[in-house]
């Protein structure tokens, strides 16, 4: 199965990446940008292919490796 | 409208984040990760009521600045 994984910073967090993004739209001409937020994207490839224990590894993976949930959310999806 | 932004890398670029990605998982004892891919996203607040000149705006984002088109692709979907 296929896993992807999004992981965005949590509401209240400074994200100085996404603030230099919404400058630089502003600069090329961009108007109403009323806010940027930059994340993660993580694409896995997984052999297993039932989709609970999929979805049990995934959650693991995020929690222990891929998010810090100190200051960041995690949410995926499953493809086959 | 909020757009949600997914940046990869084109099939065939090296990604060495994504192999760190997946030899860390290897040493934590996930088996059966085939392969792991690191792209970007990017959440983007839009004033615009409208959803195809949001759409229009977002294409012309991705193109303009945010994705590198060289090397990677883009895909977004627009919610209200």
């Amino acid at each position: 199965m296929k896993a992807r994984i999004r992981i965005t910073l949590k509401n209240g967090v400074l994200d100085p990446q996404g603030k230099a993004i919404q400058n630089a739209l502003g600069s090329l001409g961009f108007a109403g940008v009323e806010e940027v937020r930059q994340g993660k994207y993580i694409e896995v490839d997984l052999s297993e292919t039932d989709e609970a224990r999929a979805r049990a590894e995934v959650e693991r993976m995020c929690r222990e490796l891929l998010a810090n949930l100190v200051i960041e959310n995690y949410s995926y999806e499953l493809t086959a």
